[in-house]
């Protein structure tokens, strides 16, 4: 599979969502630095609107359709922070977003999708319910759907951060990400590689979620791995354009155990005085772990998100 | 009593810590603004080295010394962030720093202190014990005292923050600072009321620990209220000169609960990412409980610290 995602997409994405998106702060810890080894730089997505970088992907697939499609509304899945960037994005362009949410899907955050002003979608808990729900919504509706990874809008939007991260940071030797659905890792391989070609891409994975780590060994995706971890953004299934992405353009995938992300999430708050959620903390939980991979080097790190649940930190 | 210290100091304090110290990031949030009914640039100082606005003034007043007044050293009294600072700055100019602890002081927070590399004094948990104990190695080793918020150069380095901040935001209509001893607000008060003479400049104080509240309605300086708030920056009793600075710049003072202070603290760290200490969120507290006095306002708004104890967050 051939992905005709091009770093000209990246760009224009960039422009498409100047407008609605933050350009989000690259902050630095001389302590972090001191116990990884390394200088890192870390680009802080949870500063993005909706608290996520997920906002980037949605406001350029929302800005990306035409004004006949565009006034049909668009629709996705996600009971998480998609769901409320998508709703956000579809706001700024004045459209109907639609939103289905699985059955117990946490109380807050389908309050803010609906905050956000897009019509919430209740579907029985399972991914077959949740992918014909969204289908028959767009087909009643003729709204367009939005896969929360799979994409390419979406993908060409999250690769924004790593051009905003670089332009900031001038040459790095290694940049990591988190890894879930793949639509970050994707797009911050697409923009990195093309602006330097020598760098390294690596994607931070809990072990109890490991699909693309176990993929990336076996050469085939797999998909049937049943998730259990701390970070409930890194529990989706990633899809065949993302696996593709992660083969063409050479990611290494790290795994980090949950207590590694809990240890790494905390140091952030102490350190840099910053919240992150714990699908952030795998990026900083990845470097201290496989510190030898990265010894002495230039490092960019995206922290993904921010979006916690104060009452139950995992200290 | 009249104050001798100019806007001059704090332009020279700026200058001569701009080697050693942060310049610090100035934060907004749309939902905040929208939630107080004003547009606040918070300053924040808990990105400030050693987590808090006081490296300021410690390295201000260290630096202000002779060489020959430095090779003695400086010495202070404080459990808290002046401690850590004091010996932080000591350290960037290569010099012996002495701080006299009270018995019981946190553990966590003494470590840190002789991390900097100072050496730590332990004392009685009295005022008069403090007092001696400092005046005592002072007169020993021939240190220079560098008392948290009396001191001049102290004063004049914490005023750097509002500095920065106006150089950043342009005009304001109204600053808004923690008090506790009054080193803060005094050196704020005199950098802001130079740069827009016509803003107005407010205190938010616990009202668990309102002395200056209490001052300023009673005309004289009042130090015998026994201090009850979880705001641990604030407990402390201001001094003779930060009570004339607030007269002489028609400081305002806000008291709010520590329960609003509690709320304000966990929705900054909710909407706006960031982790702050309870002496901090008073001034988010003092803006909600107070509205009317900011309604429309152009606010700035100092975040004094991020030191807080995550097992033990308040809410």
């Amino acid at each position: 599979m051939t992905v005709a995602i091009a770093f000209d997409d990246i760009e224009t994405a960039a422009r498409r969502i100047a407008p609605h998106a933050h350009v989000t702060p690259v902050l630095r810890s001389r302590s972090l630095d001191e116990l990884a080894g390394c200088t890192i730089a870390f680009k802080c997505e949870n500063f993005q609107r909706v608290g996520a970088f997920k906002f980037r992907g949605a406001c350029n697939a929302v800005w990306a359709l035409t004004d006949a499609e565009a006034a049909r509304g668009v629709v996705t899945h996600s009971s998480g922070n998609h769901g409320a960037a998508l709703a956000l994005a579809a706001k700024t362009r004045g459209i109907a977003a639609h939103v289905v949410v699985p059955e117990g899907a946490v109380a807050a955050k389908v309050a803010a999708i609906r905050a956000y002003g897009a019509t919430v979608h209740v579907c029985a808990p399972t991914l077959d319910a949740r992918d014909e729900a969204a289908a028959r919504i767009a087909r009643e509706t003729g709204a367009t759907l939005v896969h929360p990874f799979t994409n390419p809008n979406v993908i060409a939007g999250q690769g924004t951060a790593t051009l905003e991260l670089l332009r900031e940071t001038g040459e790095l030797d290694a940049l990591i990400a988190p890894i879930g659905g793949g639509g970050l890792i994707g797009g911050s391989a697409i923009a990195a590689k093309r602006i330097y070609p020598q760098i390294h891409i690596f994607a931070a994975e809990p072990e109890g979620a490991a699909e693309a780590f176990e993929s990336l060994r076996r050469g085939v995706r797999v998909t049937d791995i049943e998730p259990d971890t701390i970070c409930d953004g890194l529990r989706a299934t990633f899809g065949e354009i993302n696996f593709a992405l992660l083969r063409e353009y050479g990611v290494e995938v790290l795994p980090v155990s949950d207590a590694q992300t809990i240890a790494a999430m905390r140091l952030v708050f102490e350190r840099m005085k910053i919240v992150i959620e714990p699908s952030s903390a795998v990026v900083l939980a990845a470097i201290l772990r496989h510190r030898e991979r990265f010894a002495n080097l230039r490092v960019g790190a995206i922290f993904s998100g921010g979006n916690v649940d104060l009452d139950q930190l995992p200290w």
